[in-house]
């Protein structure tokens, strides 16, 4: 069985990788550049499927940022809100469309490589400010990715169940390598620690009940 | 009522654009440029949409074309078969998930800009070779456009159950610029009058009962 994963180069998605190589699946993980303010997840989504010994690319999407704008991921002049994640700013970090988008890249690789499935780490926690995030919206987008094409590709959202705390317990079950995992919007050196992302970062590892590996400034 | 309307300069579209018009929509046209073989359709797609009036923005998908490969429409080592829509070798001309991707972006766009719907072309005779023109795929992804956001934006297909006949007698009623469109897989400076897509367009003037404006080579 053959996998494309959405590796985005944060915690989930890492140990999404890691999940479904230990489930036996062939991967390739795929990275969206959509101009996002935090370049750095990029290159740690590099270093992570270079570890895992996976074909890994990169896609250029930074002609489509001009759509997608209103969120502090893409737009220079909308601030990276600080504190907690279920708070009312933070929906400043919602971008338009951008699963939709993410997805369709890694459907059309999947669906040209005759690969089985486009697996995405969406989880129970991103629900209530990331409307793409639903339960629904996974299930609906999925049918469409099953019908694109004469061949099935199928669409795995396997921890859309799951809290961020059950995710990194599962990471070090599979020792995936989460010390290399970048989650802060700033854009920083270092992960900032008090963004939406870090607040959430600090707490799946602090509910996990693992050693948190990261430095923050 | 505003609408963003997929415009790639071909026929369908541009009477589309005219049809959204005449509706009272306020529409803004959106193409994608993705590496198409046929590049002069982006440059008549600007042109129809100054002569309508309406604002209108292409997006570079470039970036991604390495992710859908074996169409002769992406890949410089696939030629452009030639022959009628409905010969098996025209399979050759599906782009992997191409819809799902242009209406991806186009969505991303009527989202941050709270456009009521998003627009495209799909018609009854593209059924039959590509999967993503299929009323089923048309009506799942609308369902998941639908739900991508809080703000509710729809999916419009109106030519989902008409012929490409149907379609430029439409035209010619609302005046449309057929003249400007662009249809030919070739790239040429002049309709080849052979390939696939000229073949239909051929048949559509002659089913419509319109004199054809088109210049063949």
């Amino acid at each position: 069985m053959k996998a494309i994963v959405l590796l985005s180069g944060g915690l989930d998605s890492t140990v999404l990788l890691y999940h479904l190589m230990s489930q036996g699946y062939e991967a390739k993980a795929l990275s969206i550049d959509y101009g996002q303010r935090h370049r750095k997840e990029l290159e740690q989504a590099r270093a992570i499927a270079a570890l895992a010994g996976v074909e890994h690319r990169t896609a250029d999407l930074t002609g489509v940022t001009q759509f997608m704008q209103g969120s502090s991921q893409t737009s220079v002049d909308v601030d990276v809100p600080e504190g907690h994640y279920a708070d009312e700013n933070m929906k400043l970090t919602v971008v338009p469309n951008r699963n939709m988008l993410l997805l369709s890249v890694a459907a059309a690789w999947a669906i040209s490589t005759k690969a089985d499935v486009v697996a995405y780490a969406a989880h129970g926690g991103d629900h209530s400010i990331y409307p793409d995030c639903r339960k629904e919206f996974i299930e609906q987008l999925g049918k469409a990715i099953e019908i694109a094409d004469w061949h099935t590709t199928r669409l795995l959202a396997p921890f859309a169940e799951m809290t961020k705390g059950d995710i990194a317990k599962l990471g070090q079950a599979l020792r995936a390598p989460m010390e290399l995992t970048w989650s802060c919007y700033k854009g920083g050196e270092r992960h900032c620690g008090r963004c939406g992302t870090c607040v959430e970062r600090i707490e799946a590892f602090k509910l996990g009940g693992i050693k948190d590996p990261t430095v923050y400034a």
